[in-house]
Formats: C-alpha cells, sequence, structure tokens
C-alpha cells in the first residue's frame, strides 16, 4: 500500500526485494546495509477482508542486529520497520509511508496536495570500492564502477569530467566507501556518475521551477523521500527591462548584450532562489543534484542564452521546441557541480513549457473527459483534450485582466478591492478589500478600511464586478452601460458621451467606466475565441471540465468568470482553480522520469493552433464580445444563475451596439506586448 | 579496391551506396548532392582473371549534370567519378583512391608508412532544413534533426550545450542548409551534435597526440581524408619542473598549487603545438573536432587534472584506467569547442596509454607470432604476447640509455658521438657523430668535427660502444674491464681500482669507464629481467619478433642491443624498430573508432605484471647483469656475430665477479625517479 500491488513470494524474502520485483519503489542508499534507513515500511495489522488474508507484525521477521544498531543510532520510529532486512514470514499487507523522515529534515506543509509516485533521474548508490592491488591495476574510478554495476547493476557508467580528477580522494578520504550519485533519465543513454562522497551520504534534492515574466517560483524537494522541503518566489528581475514579454524582446532587439543582460538577469534569480529554498530547507546546494525548468518560450530560451527575437514575430520560431537536457554548471546556478538539467517541450511559438507542465499537471491526456486548461496571463495559453486527442493555442488576452488597461485597475495587493457584488435593486455594490475578512456592508470593515485603504480594482474583482454589473442590468448584453440608469441610481454617471459606474468614493474614486468594459470584453473575448477556434478543431460543442491555471486562475470566481463568457459554459463544479499547474508539472517531472517521456510524447501529439491564422477567430472574437456570448448557450450556468434576458439578434449580425472590431494589426501588436 | 570487397547489385545502384552496402566506408558530406567532392572513385579497366570480369568506364553510368556541374566548379581530376552520381551498368572494379584532395590541401609526405581504413568518431552531415512553419511549430534545432534522422539516419541526436543558442542564427545564416558534425563514438550511447555551420562544410580535422615526459608529438590529420596534414613535436614544458617523472609528481607534492601548474603547462602545450600543426597544414583550429591523446600514466594523469601522487609509491594506483572520454572546452585546447577528446586506456600505473598505443599500432594481440614490444624510456614498458595471451610489465632501465648517469652521456645532439666500431685486434675505435655522414677514420671527418665538436656519446652510441668493448674482448662476460689489456693499447687506462676505455682524446676526453659500463649493464638487466618475467609468464623460451618503439629504439642497431641482451635472442631481421608507435597508435584511434573498442577490449585482457612484487626478478635480473647473459642462449646472434666464448659459470652462482646485487629499495628509488 498505497500502490495495491500483490504478490506471492517465498518466505525469508527481504520485504524491499518483494517490493522491488512488483514494481513498487521503496528508496534505498546504503544497498540493504541497513544503515540509510531509507527503505522503512510498516505493517498494517488486521484482517483483510478483500486480500482474504490476516496481516501481522507476528507475520515478518524480528529485527535483527543491523535493525537495532539503526535504532541505537538513528532512530526508528515506533511500528517502522527496514524493509532491506525485515524478511516475510506469512501474510502482510505492507504500507510504504510517503512521509519517511530522516536526518531531521524540516518539515513543512506541502505546496500541492497531490503525492507524486518517485522514480526520480538521480539515485544515490553506496558502495564498497575494493583497495587498489598491484596485481590487478584497475584504475580507482574503474574499480568504482566495477561495484556500481556488481551491486546496483549500473554496466557501462559514464562518469562527469569535473569528478575525474576527484575520484582518487573521495575514494581515500571514505576509506573505500562513497555513495556515487547516478543519473539516468535519457533510456537511450548510458547512466552516468554526477557526484561521489565519502562514506554514506544520504541526502539529495531537486528544484522545480516556473519561471514566469512576472514570478519565478521554485520548489526544492527530496529525491529521497519526494518531500517538498521549501517552496518560495520572487520577481522576476527581468522586468527593469521592460514589464511584459514584448517590450524584453525590443530590448534584446535594440541593445548588442541585451540578450546576455537578460539571459544573466534570469539565470542569477534563479540561483538567488535557490539559495532562498536551499537556506529555507535547511539544505547544502551542492545535494541539489537535480532541476527541471517550465516557462514561457521567452523566458524559456532566454533562461537557455537563446535570442528571442525570432519569437517576436511571424512565424513564431522557436529555436528549439523539444526537451532540453544540460548541465547546472554550464548555467552557473551555484548548485551541484554534476546536477543536471531538463527542461520541458514547449508546444508552440506562444505555447511554452509552462503550459506542458499545466498539461502534465492536470492530464487532460489521461483521461476520457473532454478537459479544458486555462492559463491566464497577458498571452492565454490553452489546451483542450482527452486521450484521443489534444489541440493548443494561445491567445493575446494583454493585461486587462491583471489590472492594467483599467482606470482603477492594480495589482493584487492589501487594500485592492477583490470581491464586489451588487444589488440588483438598488444598484449598490459591497465588496471585500485584500486583508480584511469583512463585507463592505460588515460592521467593522471601516476600521480595517482605514488601515488597509481601499485603493483599487485587482484582477479578480474586475471580472466579479463587470459580471454582476451585467447581472444587475447596469450593463447590457453588448456591454453598454445603460445611462437611463442614472435615473435610478447616482452611481450611473456620465462621462462625455460614455457612462460610468461608482463602485466606491473614498480618498480615492472608484469607477467602472465604459472603456474599462470594453478591455474586459476584449480580452475575455480573445480567450473565448481561441478556446472556441479548439472546440471546434475537435468538433465539440461543451466541455466536461475546467481548470484554470496560474495565480489569476486561482482568485476569480469560477461562476463570475461564466458570467462574462470568459470560459465555456460547464458545470460550476467543473470548473477548478488549479493553482501553479505549470511548477507541479515541472515538479512531477523532478520526482518522476517517466513523467518526463509522458509530456514528451504527448508534447509531440498535441495539435498547435495558430489563432491569427484561423479565418474563423475574427467571427468568434465578434461573437464573445457580448455577455456571455453572442451565440453560444450557457444552460449550465444560467440554472446556476438568473441571467438577464437575452436581447434578440438578427442573424448573428452584431449592429451599431457591437464594439468596434479589432483589426488583425491591432490585435497582432496586442500579441507582441505580452 | 583496396579493400578487395565484392557483391552484385541492380544495374542504376550509384556506386557509393554500393560501397556502403559492402560495409566499404566512402566519405560523403553532401549526402549526394554531387557538391562536397569527398566520394571520389575510380574504375579499374581491363579483364580481372582473379574476379572473372572485364572492367570498363562503359559499364558506368556518364557524368551526369550534377558531375559536370561539380567539374565545372571545383574540377574533377581525369579519370575520377563522384561515386554518389555515378551509377552502376555492368561489372566494374572500382578503386576508392586514399588520397582524394578536396580543397587544395598542403601536401606533405606521410609522417607514417600505412594506410589506416577510416571510420572517424566524428562526421559531416549537409541538409536542408524545412523553414519555421507556424502550423507545425517544431523549433529549430527539432527540424534539424529530423532532417539529421531523415537523410543521415541519425535518431535521437542529442546536442551540444553551447550549440543551442546558436542554431537559429547558423540556420538563417545558412538559408536553411547547414553542415552538422556528428560525433557517434560510444555504441551504447546517443550521437550528439557537436558543430554546425552554416552552408556546405567540407572539412574536418583531428589530432593525434603523443605527451611524453620529455617530447610532445602530435599529428594533424582529415578526418575525411585520412591525410597527415601536418606532424610536429615540441618539448614537453614540464621539464622545468623536473627532468625525470618522478621529480615532477615531487613537485606535485611538495607545492600546494603544484598540480595545476603542471597541469596548465602541459595542456598549454597540447595547445600551442595544436596551433603549430594547424598553422603548418593551413587548416581553422575550430575545424579541429576531434582528438586522441596517449601518454605514460604519470603524463595522462596530469593531463586530466588529476593527482598523480597516487602513481609515485606502491600499490601504483591509478585514478583511471578505462578509456576517458571528454571534451575539449574543458580543457582549453583552442579547437572547436564541441570537439571531443578521447584518451587510450592505461595498462597499469607504470604502463600508459603511451603503451596502449603502441601496442595498438604494432597489433601482438593481432597475430600468432609471439611479438615482443619494447618502448624503452626511462622506465620501459614492455608488452608481450600474440592472440592467445598477452602479459604487460614495466621496468625501472633508469635514464643510462639517456645519457644520464653515463660520464660522457649527452642527449642526441649535433657533435654527439652515435655510432662506435671498435677493432678486435688494435682496440681503436671508429666513430660517426651526429650531423657528419663520415666515420671518424674517412676523409673530411676532422673537418666536420672542428664545425660540430665531439660533445659526448648519445643513447645509442653507448649501447654500441659498450657492445663493441665486449665483442674486442675489452670487457668480459661479466662487464669488468680487462686492465691487463693496458699492455695493448693505451686507450685502456687504470683509474683507481678500476679502469676505463679512451674513446676519444680531443678538447673533452671521452671515456667510457667501468662505472658506465656497470649502468648500462644495471639497465639492460632490468629491462630483460622484466622481458624474462613475462617470457615465463606465457612459458615460452623464444620470441618471433620483436618492436623497439620510441626515439631510443629508433636509433639503436638491433644487433648491438641484442650483444648487450637487453632483448632476447630473436632472428635479427625480425627486430625492427618502429619509431613514436604510440603516437601511430593515437592515430588509428582517431582515424578509426572500431580501433577504440579493439584497444579496450585489448588491455582488458592484458595481463599486467608488477615485476616489483616477482621473487624470479632478482635472479633474472642478476643473470642479465652478463654479457649477454649468464643463462640464456643467444644462437640468432651468434650465428650473425661472433660472440667471446662463454665463462663457465658455476650453477649460475654469481661469484665475486658479479657486480653488486642491487637491493628492492635501492631499485625502487630509481623505479620512483622514472
Amino acid at each position: 500500500m498505497p500502490s495495491g500491488k500483490r504478490g506471492r513470494f517465498p518466505v525469508g524474502t527481504p520485504v524491499l526485494d518483494a517490493a522491488r520485483s512488483l514494481g513498487v519503489y521503496v528508496e534505498s542508499v546504503c544497498g540493504g546495509r541497513a544503515t540509510c534507513g531509507r527503505c522503512q515500511v510498516e505493517v498494517q495489522e488486521g484482517h483483510f477482508a478483500k486480500h482474504k488474508i490476516v496481516s501481522s507484525n507476528d507475520h515478518i521477521s524480528a529485527r535483527g542486529a543491523k535493525e537495532e544498531r539503526y535504532d541505537r543510532v538513528r532512530g526508528l520510529p515506533e511500528g517502522r520497520r527496514l524493509s532491506c532486512s525485515a524478511t516475510i514470514q506469512g501474510d502482510l499487507v505492507i504500507d510504504v509511508p510517503q512521509d519517511t523522515v530522516v536526518n531531521a529534515q524540516v518539515v513543512r506543509k506541502s505546496a500541492i496536495d497531490r503525492i507524486i509516485e518517485r522514480n526520480p533521474a538521480v539515485q544515490l548508490c553506496y558502495v564498497e570500492v575494493d583497495e587498489p592491488d598491484m596485481h590487478k591495476p584497475l584504475g580507482d574510478l574503474d574499480r568504482l564502477k566495477v561495484m556500481l554495476d556488481r551491486d546496483w547493476g549500473f554496466d557501462n557508467l559514464l562518469v562527469s569530467q569535473y569528478l575525474i580528477p576527484q575520484v582518487q580522494g573521495i575514494l581515500r578520504k571514505g576509506s573505500w566507501a562513497v555513495t556515487a550519485a547516478i543519473h539516468r533519465d535519457l533510456e537511450a543513454s548510458r547512466p552516468n556518475i554526477i557526484a561521489l562522497w565519502p562514506g554514506l551520504h544520504n541526502e539529495a534534492y531537486g528544484i522545480a521551477c516556473d519561471i514566469g515574466s512576472t514570478t519565478i517560483a521554485m520548489h526544492l524537494v527530496s529525491l529521497l523521500s519526494g518531500r517538498i522541503v521549501a517552496s518560495s518566489g520572487m520577481q522576476n528581475p527581468q522586468i527593469r527591462f521592460g514589464e511584459d514579454l514584448m517590450s524584453r524582446v525590443s530590448y534584446v532587439m535594440m541593445n548588442p548584450d541585451g540578450r546576455a543582460q537578460l539571459t544573466k538577469a534570469v539565470r542569477d534569480a534563479v540561483t538567488e532562489l535557490t539559495r532562498k529554498v536551499c537556506a529555507e530547507g535547511g539544505v547544502d546546494p551542492n545535494n541539489v543534484l537535480d532541476a527541471v525548468i517550465v516557462g514561457n518560450p521567452i523566458m524559456h530560451h532566454l533562461f537557455l542564452g537563446i535570442d528571442p527575437t525570432e519569437l517576436g514575430q511571424a512565424p513564431f520560431a522557436l529555436a528549439v521546441s523539444g526537451s532540453v537536457h544540460t548541465w547546472a554548471s554550464d548555467l552557473g546556478l551555484g548548485i551541484n557541480t554534476g546536477a543536471r538539467i531538463y527542461m520541458l517541450p514547449c508546444i508552440a511559438g506562444h505555447v511554452g513549457a509552462d503550459a506542458a507542465g499545466a498539461t502534465l499537471s492536470e492530464g487532460p491526456h489521461r483521461q476520457d473527459r473532454m478537459m479544458l486548461l486555462v492559463d491566464v496571463g497577458t498571452n492565454a495559453e490553452i489546451v483542450l483534450g482527452n486521450r484521443n486527442r489534444i489541440v493548443a493555442a494561445s491567445s493575446p488576452t494583454g493585461p486587462a485582466f491583471e489590472g492594467a488597461e483599467i482606470s482603477a485597475g492594480q495589482r493584487a495587493a492589501p487594500g485592492a478591492i477583490e470581491r464586489v457584488r451588487i444589488d440588483p435593486a438598488t444598484l449598490e455594490p459591497r465588496f471585500k478589500i485584500i486583508g480584511s475578512d469583512l463585507w463592505s456592508d460588515e460592521p467593522g470593515f471601516d476600521a480595517d478600511a482605514e488601515t488597509l485603504g481601499i485603493t483599487g480594482i485587482c484582477g479578480s474583482a474586475i471580472i466579479e464586478v463587470v459580471a454582476e454589473m451585467f447581472l444587475s442590468g447596469i450593463i447590457s448584453e453588448d456591454g453598454v452601460i445603460d445611462g437611463a440608469l442614472a435615473a435610478r441610481s447616482p452611481r450611473i454617471r456620465q462621462t462625455g458621451r460614455t457612462h460610468s459606474y461608482l463602485l466606491h468614493q473614498g480618498k480615492q474614486e472608484i469607477s467602472v467606466t465604459q472603456n474599462d468594459v470594453r478591455a474586459i470584453q476584449l480580452a475575455k473575448s480573445a480567450l473565448y475565441a481561441g478556446v472556441k477556434l479548439l472546440m471546434e478543431k475537435l468538433g465539440v460543442d461543451h466541455v466536461d471540465t475546467i481548470s484554470l491555471a496560474g495565480a489569476f486562475g486561482s482568485f476569480i470566481d469560477p461562476k463570475y468568470a461564466m458570467v462574462l463568457g470568459l470560459i465555456p459554459d460547464c458545470d460550476l463544479s467543473e470548473v477548478k482553480a488549479v493553482g501553479n499547474a505549470a511548477g507541479t508539472g515541472a515538479l512531477m517531472a523532478l520526482l518522476n522520469r517517466d513523467y518526463r517521456r509522458e509530456i514528451e510524447k504527448t508534447v509531440h501529439r498535441i495539435e498547435k493552433i495558430e489563432t491569427a491564422l484561423e479565418p474563423r477567430f475574427q467571427q468568434h472574437f465578434v461573437n464573445a464580445m457580448a455577455l456571455p456570448n453572442k451565440v453560444d448557450a450557457f444552460p449550465h450556468l444560467a440554472a446556476a444563475v438568473t441571467l438577464p434576458a437575452r436581447a434578440t439578434t438578427v442573424d448573428g449580425a452584431t449592429g451599431d451596439s457591437t464594439p468596434r472590431r479589432r483589426s488583425r494589426e491591432e490585435r497582432d501588436a496586442r500579441r507582441n506586448r505580452n
């Protein structure tokens, strides 16, 4: 347990051997010497009707001298056994705990809520090497290889160049006992000795990193237990070269050493963040042996030192789309010299390794149901499909969802409005601000607001306020603020030829203008039109489940996203915020190299749609300008929310009330900013 | 021809395809586009009774447009055809020339006299890559890989990290046509793109380098034609840290940064020598893509940056004995960033990659006859065997053969005596000096000597003078200068309790002293005792053929070496000086990776004898002090040379006339100096 695998073994078989022969990965560094403590298991006692057996501690061998010694020296928790030493004496249900703690690691709340079955690319192997013998003049390294073959089955090992001058010293320091870190990711290639320590070395870590244009997020995880030791994030320092991606590409194009500066900035930041998570986790950076990196195509290229200029213009050619295997030392990340780096494949010029990571995490390719996976940033990355077929695209949503282009918009920070409700009868709003748990009409809110300020509207609230304005009739299906309502509420105010809605009057006046509504309409139309294209490509008229990834996806209320028509109609209980799914995918690829092969194969068969080249995009875009949509039905949403009566349309013609069409040039320009 | 392979092919088969399907390696960079000119062949005209066919230019297709174009643009020599374009139309005898010259390479006399069948680790592959396509967003590198798979059959290619940021620029510069250098040495590993050029790139070179303690020798060779473009040598600058190996090891032990200094010195020298051969050959160092290095264990270790201290003391543990694959850029050799380095395996702590190279060159393992291969330096490396079994050892000969420890000894340089004859009747000598073709009793010699000086005795002459002294009766079988002869010749002179022989009286007096004779006896005894141990190990009482490698081996006269008993008795016509066989072996491994596998397998099965640990060594050493030997017969030598009558021995007892026995400590000290 928990894998549920079962088998029959001769009495006396070590539990570790039994687990391995069933394909259950149980760690062991010391090779069965009962010194590393990594192979702990527990016997479940009782009658297991399902398995038709009675499992008992009487059916496992008593503690031997080696286990007793380990318990004395290192301490073995109550009920735990070392599976390398304990042997099967009868029927047993064996639990392989997922939280084996050795060396009193700092234990934190896990940043993700799933258990990832481990099969990491790096394995620690303790061996005792023959001393040199004049009669058999095999070199130190060669005798080490002999033992790694004999004890661990690694034949024909390569060795990292930097280790060659160190092997003899390490062997002697360890009195001919050493622990080697073996990296064996590439199935078609030889496994490689990437690090070597004297004696038993019982620590191996990896980092999983998502390089976003704004934020770099990282997990530090034990490769031996799968435990997340620390998770942290920091701002991407490339921001000083430009807020959005295209301004960074421009910087590269305009400055002879721009590419080098941006590459250095991001590598330095990843190095710094690595130092930070290592410090938080109490981990020596030299024990970090593997890294998995994801990022959008421009971050991916800049991290690798590739000029991203080609990604800023059609045909948006990636320099490399497949997965990349490289060496940490080449990139200067400050971890073990032999550490490897694996970068997930990119899907297309605007759908990067981050989308691949999110795909790996959410797994549309592992299910029959039709899944829509959306990572909303300034460019939305969209993946749609199931185990039969998957399509992907990006859509130029622009920065409106992040509060830019919105008159009172701001980043999510204390004092920003994050939730909004509007009473359809009175048109009076109530809202919540970040930093307070109270609604604005609740007692005590004013005191909180005094402290925090009420400073603007963050992304999630922009969705909600526009959706609530629609639900309360302040704006029409076409997004026009109804000036006639000025008679009912002083919050509806005329400004020039259009109207606005006053959300809050304090030190700062916070209003939603007609232009704000238009910006949200444009952004959500771009996203929805992309989704529609993919749905058309697959010939489906609905999706079964929706995963909203990224920071924005984590904070918006799915209901309001659907009221706006940002996402297609779907059972609301099937719309999930999945957080940093890209980072989770990186973590999966770090802990289990089978996931690397899985995402490589999956990306290979994902069909890429370039929205700019699809003639239907324009029509989908125009239809999607309406709330929630000019033509598409939202039956699930209608069952959950009272939608305003739909205006009659004349054959889908858009008429005068339709927001101005964006020309392709305008949209291209927008795309390139992102 | 010249491989002699034959087969039947359908009419219309390109000659290149036919050759390949027969396993005949014919180069082609352009992939059959008739632009690189590397695949030239010639039709042999006539009736070939052996093959029972008539071969004629009428049986090959006429020149097509592509061949005509190549001839116009680049020039195709008379009679030559491009085998990628010419097709089989009837019976043909095809000659694959070994001297195809493209790009008007500088042509020099080959430094070695054999043709090495080529199968280099590096292959150049020209491909035309699809342009980027938004509908199929495969990256530049990935589309390149697709073509390298489709056109050249390389699937699953790795790519050198340094190229990743360069791929997109190179593809665009070449208008989507590029030439990739593929390295594919490790059979169990993926082939790797190590270099990339825009357009057709038609040059690829390699270096084969023998790092000796005194001299570094290098060949620069075209990997595409096998032609040696330049060969050169230089002094090993490590000499400033110590003349002999042990003094360099001492320097490492005594100085904290000694190892780094010695490593830098040897790498800098190899870099400098590479620059020199490239300049001589008119080759851009960026076109050097592969390197094979050999050297004795201490040079091997220092070049790799490994502390050689362990090699200076028992058990003489090599840090690495197997072959080493590494990257030129890690060692800073100034050749292409992606270039690889292959180092041949070491045989034992005192029998290095140089001995492995010599073994590969001379090939005892490829023949039935019993071959003795000796590389005489300050440490003699000895390999003995045939295809059934091979043994190897080193013997601490000391520097006597190089002129050190000899009163009038000097390095080979103008003015040094290099040949000596002594008239047995008069005991008068005649000799030759380096720089003059005349014997000292010939007219004109005095004028030459006036110019050159007569400065000392070099290694080859030391062998000759002691052998001639023995043949003329001046010294006894036991090496004692017969003082009684002073009555017959004033050249026999008493000095204290011993005598000496005056070879030349000029500005400098050049004599051979009793101590000089003793030094030569000790050196040759060490060598011979090592040989005898190996012969005993194999249970043979004679050898069929002897190869003398190295500079010393190239200059000594086999007859005199045998008179001295330096080498065992053998048909004199079977004793060959083979020059720098270690360098030739390196060249073979450079031009044909099959030789790498061959020497790896061979070294693996060579049995190593540690002479210091063999109880019989002492007795063989003592027996070998006599000239030519106390117990062993030299029937082949006796047939060619009149040997003095052998003194009666009492059961091999050594008696008073035996030179003092060296204690083991003394020999160990000597070994450590080397």
